[in-house]
């Protein structure tokens, strides 16, 4: 597992900068003053260089919501009981989630995917069964995935990238559903970026302020108790992580390995991304941040990646729901970029000299 | 005409706001933590509330591009030529321009509206013939309107909202075309909301800083040689105003009286809505600003306002290309009030005590 592992990691290219200007000429040749779009021009240079051609397309997309509990709920960690993971799977399932009106509304399809949630879902067309274990352990206890389980959760993602890419899917994005998954999204941010807890911990789905207390204190002692396995990417994630934030790495790592821009989530999926440009630095070229999370931290996190996420509108729900939001700016984006006149087709006069 | 438009300032109802307690309870007991929608949620009470109803829908979108020239243009306040209004019109009825790209894919109308462009247009059925001259007067030299030209131009916007009304339409936006128009919205601004032109004059389509400096001369004189005829929001408006800035303002003030939710595009529309504003206290409560435009002094205004636009993409075309952006997450969230699965349907457990 580990050599396929690395092969994905070496097969991350950087993007191939000389279309920059290609793209730019283009970008200035629409009927519109140079830059009055402002960042839907840098979104598609960006979407471009991703896609490593100056004429992209953007049609099929598709949402990612990897499910998964996690051990150290037990600590009281979250608002909600853990009985809530499988229970917002088959709502989910059902369609009645946020994430099934929002990707409805991208005109996204959406996969939900059992990483390794803590109850026995049976067969349902809209269901990937790829749990790894019925839960990840404790952190405040050990690590929460072995390496293997973790090499098995970003295969997982990895696979799930190359399935989509050979089905014509042009853009892919990610989401999650993991009651208690703030707690090691926080200690992996806190290990990656070397962050204090206190800084980036959040209410997550809504603790109140002797909860938080206890959470920092919780992420705290996973820190201490995983500090001997904590010393590469792969060890932090497997330490502090989970199954689905193991396997929106993979997702992430995938996409870029295949040219394929991918769309991240708020707070717990950032954690996924921030291991996938730990794990390869040259997958920041295919992420677009889909918004800041209401979540206290993210700007932080934000902020020392040099990120700036397409919207802020307050949300902390996860599931995907900022991503099906962000990819219907994208689309704007590349819809601009194909679809307006030329000063020159449309005989319109430039800026006076 | 003064009747007419005293009528619609008088019809124009504060919302009803017995209806927050149902929404609120609603918008609880959706499968998501409270409040975790952030902003998503504020739009659909809002949205609710400016439609009066607890259960309400979001079809048929309509965008109105406004069009017309001004006087002050032979200042040599832009970057570019005059020529280019009835050039850009003609692009949006070929369908090449952002908006016509950005409107179709909100799957909303598009509607181009000559309030007062200098050149005759041929008829076409994406046009709408409105015009009440042929550019307005030179604010810098005195006003840009009479106030039976100002009139018209009102009584124009809100016609074509009882138009979109009795059509059908669920919610309406603005945009607008016109050389130069940065330098009458600016000047309305700084008379309207007591501000000064130096803090609020931007580059509009991309003037540079020598230009910009007369830009403001252009401003202070413009309101210099005007004081006498700024002592109401409508001699404002006439004296410093436009023809589509006008018209957006009777679209504003009609969708208002109908209960009609307005999506107000960047710097110009937000002019039009600002002077509304300043003609009825009430109307607020039915716009929706777009996004916080790249135009210098619109950040300001905002916050003068206490509005927070719904995006920030730095954009500062114009044309209602923010509105259309902006209309896809007011659509989101009403889907999301009315598709998503409830606490009590599907079964899923609350917050832990």
């Amino acid at each position: 597992m580990i050599e396929q592992f690395q092969q994905v990691l070496a097969s991350v290219q950087s993007v191939d900068m000389s279309l920059t200007k290609e793209v730019q000429a283009h970008l200035d040749d629409l009927t519109k003053p140079k830059g009055s779009l402002g960042r839907l021009e840098e979104i598609v240079m960006k979407y471009a260089l991703a896609r490593g051609t100056a004429r992209p397309e953007l049609k099929k997309k598709k949402v990612f919501c990897f499910a998964a509990d996690h051990g150290v709920a037990v600590e009281g960690v979250s608002a909600f009981p853990a009985e809530v993971t499988p229970q917002m799977v088959y709502n989910m399932l059902d369609g009645g989630a946020a994430i099934n009106v929002l990707a409805r509304h991208a005109g996204a399809d959406l996969g939900v995917i059992d990483m390794g949630v803590n109850h026995d879902f049976p067969d349902h067309p809209a269901l990937r069964q790829c749990k790894v274990r019925h839960g990840s352990a404790n952190i405040a206890e050990g690590p929460a995935m072995t390496i293997d389980e973790t090499l098995q959760a970003v295969m997982t993602g990895v696979g799930l990238a190359r399935e989509a890419h050979a089905q014509g899917y042009d853009i892919l994005a990610t989401g999650e559903m993991g009651i208690a998954n703030t707690t090691p999204a926080t200690a992996l941010y806190a290990s990656l970026l070397n962050l204090p807890a206190a800084m980036i911990a959040g209410r997550g789905t809504g603790i109140d302020d002797a909860v938080l207390q206890h959470k920092i204190a919780v992420i705290r002692r996973s820190l201490e108790v995983n500090r001997d396995n904590l010393s590469t990417p792969l060890e932090q994630l497997a330490s502090l992580g989970g199954f689905e934030i193991a396997g929106i790495c993979g997702l992430v790592l995938g996409a870029a390995s295949l040219n394929m821009p991918v769309v991240v989530d708020g707070f717990i999926s950032s954690a996924g991304a921030v291991a996938a440009m730990k794990l390869s630095c040259r997958v920041s070229d295919y992420i677009f941040f889909s918004h800041l999370s209401n979540e206290q931290g993210h700007k932080t996190i934000m902020n020392r990646l040099g990120a700036r996420p397409i919207l802020d509108l307050d949300l902390r729900l996860g599931e995907g729901t900022g991503a099906a939001l962000a990819i219907q700016m994208i689309e704007a984006a590349v819809k601009i970029y194909r679809e307006m006149a030329t000063f020159s087709s449309a005989g319109i006069s430039g800026k006076t000299e």
